[in-house]
């Protein structure tokens, strides 16, 4: 008999629909609509400004944060909720370059998902070319790690193969060489058991609109290591991560606490929905969620080897070295995909030929990896991809 | 009798509440909550990530830039949505700088919003002591722009006092000094008619949750100049900023249009709320509204220098030197303006003296503005402000 964990009835999948790309969009908790739509209208149609205070607008994105906080093994009052993740890396980044003022290397790998890399080099681009983004494979992180290294920055699970980095492992390293950790949980916050305190990194940041379901656009979030939070700085110092913000003095000075990596007004309808979506983790233990992950995992894994051998395996066969996905390289993978999701089954493509399917234990179970794996069987095994219509689809996600 | 633009009825302002408070935050457009419900019901719940696709929330950020671009006097094409202006800020200001390397000053003046000024700061720290923010008194800006000065960076209205900087002179005063100029529109859009484009200055950003209503944390807006957006760099490269963000390559593009000004994934629900707010404007002249708020606002000051001497117009009294705002000061300001809330008109206080009033024909008339004198005139007369209740609360905005 199928199992599952007791969440899936708080999720409006529609019926008879396999959602296997909760890696890249969650989906919809049944509680946000009418949250947001009640927000809007008790909060910012009656009370309007003054929901600022009386609805604590002002304290959203530490209250947020404090809800995130125990999904990544952060204590209280050291996450913080605003901005996107490329704006939360850039402000990571510079922060541990500012404690690093003698090194000049920004050690990544090419497993980070883009825009990571991107908002450094924008990052380099203004503090001179004394700066470089030192890119190794992801194998090779841990010997590249030397005392030329001002920051580590990693995103712990591969958006393209799922591929895990040993985070403990590469943080002691980035220590012991005096480097400062960044790590991007994109593809971790509420896909693994996470312990960022236990790792000892100093930064982690992550976004909202994966395994935390929080809705399109739903904000980032921000973690600085408590012991630290005194002296990081803030290199995108707005108003809001002012230490008295309505004072209104005419030079900054950053709150004494994690409110410093606030920058503007916080998206406070977003971050509305996303408190709504965070309430189904409420008795949810991490453990559970990763032994179901990991089964569901290789269950679909033994099917698509049983029956679809012409798809090659990406992620690491080890599910202790892979995050909560599991990818496939096939050549006609972006019609393959098309194909599949016109039958009812939502997977991904990344370029050049890669198929992803998340594994989201809160709404899956083995049914459904079952009935996906019998989908993609016959669009293969029938050819059902070569059908013209899916050559022209464009692709944007 | 009262005469009133015909978009009332289109907010959903408390019956017998008296809102002057619009800008700080906007009233909530009554078709906003039904379109945000929908969106998250049939977008995110049914079509999930392919919602990026057939709803296109891909290309939202330029398609609301496009109904915010007509009210700023920008072509279309040019305006593009994200982020919080605190960050628009940012991107403007590091652009400027890049297009004049060979200068070190940034020119502003101390009234401007403060996180315009922290934002600088922080760009300052990176960039290095060489680099410095001026900051001269608003009236003495024209005289203090020379050739030292690399960027100009103005809010045209004071969020306290209202003054309006005269765009086209000082941009023309930048220009011949050869100096990039940078407009903070968080005070104009919407509250009166602006010509960026005929301005010629390279740079506008702007919020949209005050006179343009879009909620609580509704994102920015930037302009680029049209002739100059190939060549700006966008110092904080986001994906979403990349010429072909679904290439993941490892290293940035810039998009070849005003698209590389967007960073990273847009904040869809609240774009979708935004949406849905901007089209109160639809065949509302700004003329007429600036019309009428210098109507409504002569007639608010005629009645508060009769019925309450003890108010200092710390507004200019010429109306053409003002923006949408009637501000005043007064000693007991912050008790008064509680008292004034408890009687159901609603303004705000800025530090250390300013009650401010915000004049929003779309949804204010004549009779509002006479029925709030009246009441701020008891308010005062009768000293219900002493009341010891308003002496205790807190302020937050």
């Amino acid at each position: 008999m199928p199992t599952e964990l007791p969440k899936k009835h708080l999720f409006a999948v529609p019926d008879g629909l396999i959602y296997l790309d909760g890696n890249s969009l969650g989906p919809l908790p049944k509680s946000v609509p009418g949250h947001v739509n009640k927000m809007m209208l008790d909060e910012w149609g009656i009370q309007l400004i003054r929901g600022w205070n009386e609805a604590d607008w002002m304290g959203q994105p530490a209250r947020v944060g404090n809800l995130i906080a125990p999904l990544i093994g952060a204590p209280m009052n050291t996450v913080v909720m605003g901005d996107t993740l490329s704006i939360k890396v850039y402000q990571a980044v510079s922060a541990a370059l500012s404690m690093r003022q003698e090194r000049r290397v920004i050690l990544s790998d090419t497993g980070n998902f883009p825009t990571d890399l991107y908002m450094v080099e924008g990052l380099i681009d203004l503090l001179g070319d004394a700066y470089e983004l030192r890119l190794v494979e992801p194998d090779a992180v841990g010997e590249a790690i030397n005392d030329e290294v001002a920051v580590v920055l990693l995103t712990q699970v591969d958006y393209r193969t799922g591929r895990l980095h040993d985070m403990e492992t590469i943080t002691a390293t980035a220590h012991d060489a005096g480097a400062v950790m960044v790590w991007d949980l994109a593809h971790s916050a509420g896909a693994l058991r996470v312990d960022i305190a236990g790792s000892k990194a100093e930064f982690a940041v992550g976004c909202t609109y994966k395994y935390l379901n929080g809705g399109p656009g739903a904000p980032a979030f921000i973690y600085v290591r408590p012991d630290l939070v005194d002296e990081v700085k803030p290199v995108l110092s707005g108003w809001l991560g002012h230490a008295s913000p309505f004072a209104f003095d005419l030079t900054y000075q950053a709150a004494p606490s994690i409110e410093r990596m606030r920058v503007g007004t916080p998206p406070v309808v977003q971050l509305s929905a996303l408190q709504s979506a965070l309430q189904v983790w409420d008795g949810v233990d991490m453990n559970d969620v990763r032994a179901k992950s990991i089964a569901l995992s290789e269950l679909f894994i033994t099917e698509m080897a049983t029956h679809c051998p012409d798809l090659r395996l990406l992620s690491p066969r080890d599910p202790l070295l892979r995050g909560s996905q599991v990818s496939f390289c096939f050549e006609h993978g972006f019609c393959a995909m098309q194909a599949l999701i016109d039958r009812g089954v939502i997977g991904d493509f990344r370029a050049p030929d890669v198929m992803r399917f998340g594994i989201t234990p809160l709404y899956l179970d083995e049914d459904d990896i079952i009935r996906a794996a019998k989908i993609l069987h016959e669009v293969l095994s029938k050819n059902l991809w070569k059908d013209p219509k899916y050559q022209q689809k464009t692709r944007v996600t």
